[in-house]
């Protein structure tokens, strides 16, 4: 049983791991806390950045001989490899640490063995302490969970963000939608951004807004590190001229021919029209969705789209960790419907459209008793606006 | 200027005054403290309901003799006519009161005249003191903004509530939506329709869910006061056997013929089904809105629709001051383009649908620079659920 200054330790080295929430990918966020017997903190550590050293390796470097004889809390199993940097199991060895506390067993292949290397050393090691707190935040979204996620199914963990009306719609019936929330929540969504690896848009949302999709500072300057910026594009429909391949940032086409194809379920799909304007009415209904959108342009049978899972796959390959998928309805309905979503945050503004496309389109529910329930995680006032923050629940 | 002690007693004034918010309609809520000239608390009063006696004259009855001398703080300015009970202005003036603090002045003709005639009775009387908090509430709507409002505007305070998913859907594409939000939300919707005086719903909302539009306490049953069932409904589609004609409380089934029409927006129209079947799929357009709807069925032009300010006339003339409006999108729609919606509670379950009706519909809005923009007044978590309470801006 960890006592409890063990435990309290355990706490600082979990708010101390969320410091590299917006550096580490694709890396875990790590934080690591040395006691004195008696309890008292000697040295703490992070992983600051993919590359650079461990939290352990920054916690030994700051105790320096004071580490004989500690006990490093550390809120992931110690790795046993050389990767970018040697094993943290020797290090903690070396510099003659005497028990570890940890709170989250590393789930890879490759880095995992660190507890068993140190208990054959004769050190005591103890795992599982404050574990739902390290892997989910003492701050909601603020945890491990992310890196912990993403390597246990293999491929990214995905954010899907939307900012919507109170009844839902994140457009206007004529396809504005500049700004439907505050300065203080596209900011939120700024540092949103700022956490993640990789940007996720269907060419839909290319076509009708061409956003940049870049992340800035509180100033409105593009920060050094951008995301990947990637668009679902079955068919190659992103304009030459679209803002988002610019230089600003790193950006990926996912075409059917690069990533692979199902076929499509039936549903409207955005008219192809020019980057930037506006989307036009007319839509009509294809098969027997309830739910048509304004816009949309039925296509006929046998149309195929990307298959997400695929696409997940390699985005993983490409050592992405965590989508941030942005829109617009019909991918966030068919990522939801692929079961690819693992967390949602709505900005919600106080006020109203009337119509207008919703947030979410087509995700295959047609009854009530199928309705996709999550739970609430988080729900507080940004600005203006109304920010919830929910996980899926299994279904 | 009020003094401390003054202020104080206001503030425990605007608290009793709450207590009445299920009883005294279609009086207001009115609270009242008697303080002795150095500042201790002789005796307090609130009107408890409509047809009893005032608050004014339940704190001096309270006081008994010892009321001679006191300061009355009141949240109401004291009425000057002899209604169901006499003039309270005389009733504080025959007991001795000196000196008279009010929040907020009376806006009825009927009643006001209070202040004159407590000051040319050479009496100290001092108004405006916490005048926002008094029709606000201390607490979130829980002041006497629904009366002031209704009897400023001659029209009925009204109150639209609505349950939907995360992304704005009231129920699901086959119509069915038992159940969107947690026990909690529904019963938080119970202590908010013993509130009011009034429920009104679109005939679509009967032909499709047949409501029974009644308040139950806690324990499931009715309580005695039921607010009257009003039902929109202008070409008498109500189904003879629907629940709401029941004798379960009182209904007002509102014609075209009873209330008077006006020419009817382009929009779709619920489908005259049978009450209790599930909306069928096979909605079209009807013109240029960008949402049709699952299971609406189209008019041609010329059709007629209630004239929705002649309604809340006739309604106030039968002494209606609250109206709740529960739905559905369309009845919601065209309250919102008329104006006439006050204030906006929305349960939001942490739940998707991706398809089904929008919490509203065919507002009149179609481009973003016209969204309906509302002030957050409260958010707070209810059950599983999300609570959101907003107020209109001035458009
Ligand atoms: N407020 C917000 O948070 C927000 C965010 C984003 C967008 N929006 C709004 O959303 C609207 C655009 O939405 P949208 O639904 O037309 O666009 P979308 O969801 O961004 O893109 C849909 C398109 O993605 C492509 N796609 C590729 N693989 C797919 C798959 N497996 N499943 C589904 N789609 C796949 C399809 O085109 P191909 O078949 O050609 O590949 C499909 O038509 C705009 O009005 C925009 O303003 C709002
Ligand atoms: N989750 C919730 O909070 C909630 C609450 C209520 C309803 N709902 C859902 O909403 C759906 C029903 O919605 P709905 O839109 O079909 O029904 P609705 O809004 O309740 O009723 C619309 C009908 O009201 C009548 N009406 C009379 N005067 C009107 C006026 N001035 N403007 C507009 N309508 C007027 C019209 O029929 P006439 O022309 O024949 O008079 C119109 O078709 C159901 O699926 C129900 O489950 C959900």
């Amino acid at each position: 049983m960890a006592n409890e200054a063990e435990i309290q330790a355990m706490r600082q080295a979990i708010r101390l791991a969320a410091r590299g929430l917006a550096t580490t990918l694709p890396n875990p966020v790590v934080g690591c806390v040395l006691l004195d017997p008696d309890g008292t903190v000697v040295a703490e550590g992070w992983h600051e950045q993919a590359g650079g050293p461990h939290a352990e390796v920054m916690a030994l470097r700051a105790a320096g001989s004071r580490a004989r004889g500690t006990t490093a809390v550390v809120t992931l199993e110690p790795c046993n490899h050389t990767g970018r940097t040697g094993p943290c199991s020797e290090a903690l060895l070396a510099a003659g640490v005497q028990k570890v506390v940890v709170a989250v067993p590393d789930p890879t292949d490759a880095a995992s063995g660190g507890a068993a290397r140190l208990r054959a050393a004769g050190l005591e090691v103890e795992t599982g302490v404050l574990a739902e707190e390290a892997e989910r935040g003492l701050e909601p979204g603020e945890g491990n969970e992310v890196w912990l996620t993403a390597v246990r199914k293999q491929r990214p963990f995905v954010t899907w963000k939307f900012a919507a009306t109170l009844d839902g719609r994140v457009a206007a019936q004529d396809g504005t939608s500049q700004w439907i929330t505050s300065v203080e929540a596209r900011s939120d969504v700024h540092r949103l951004r700022a956490q993640v690896d990789t940007m996720l848009v269907g060419v839909g949302t290319v076509l009708a807004d061409d956003p940049l999709l870049t992340v800035r500072d509180a100033d409105g300057n593009p920060l050094a590190r951008q995301p990947l910026r990637v668009v679902a594009d079955t068919h190659n429909r992103t304009p030459a001229n679209a803002r988002i391949r610019g230089n600003d940032a790193p950006t990926w086409i996912a075409t059917g021919a690069e990533v692979g194809t199902i076929e499509s379920r039936l549903r409207t799909v955005a008219a192809p029209n020019a980057a930037g304007s506006p989307q036009g009415s007319g839509g009509q209904e294809l098969g027997t969705s309830g739910a048509p959108y304004a816009g949309g342009t039925p296509y006929g049978g046998g149309r195929r789209e990307l298959d997400l899972h695929a696409l997940m796959r390699q985005l993983y390959a490409r050592e992405c960790r965590h989508v941030l998928l942005e829109g617009g309805p019909r991918m966030a309905g068919a990522m939801v419907e692929a079961g690819l979503v693992d967390r949602v945050i709505a900005y919600l503004a106080p006020s109203l459209l009337g119509a207008g496309p919703n947030a979410l389109m087509d995700a295959g529910i047609t009854t009530i008793a199928d309705v996709w329930r999550l739970d609430l995680v988080d729900v507080r006032q940004v600005g203006g606006d109304v920010r919830v923050l929910a996980r899926p629940r299994a279904r």
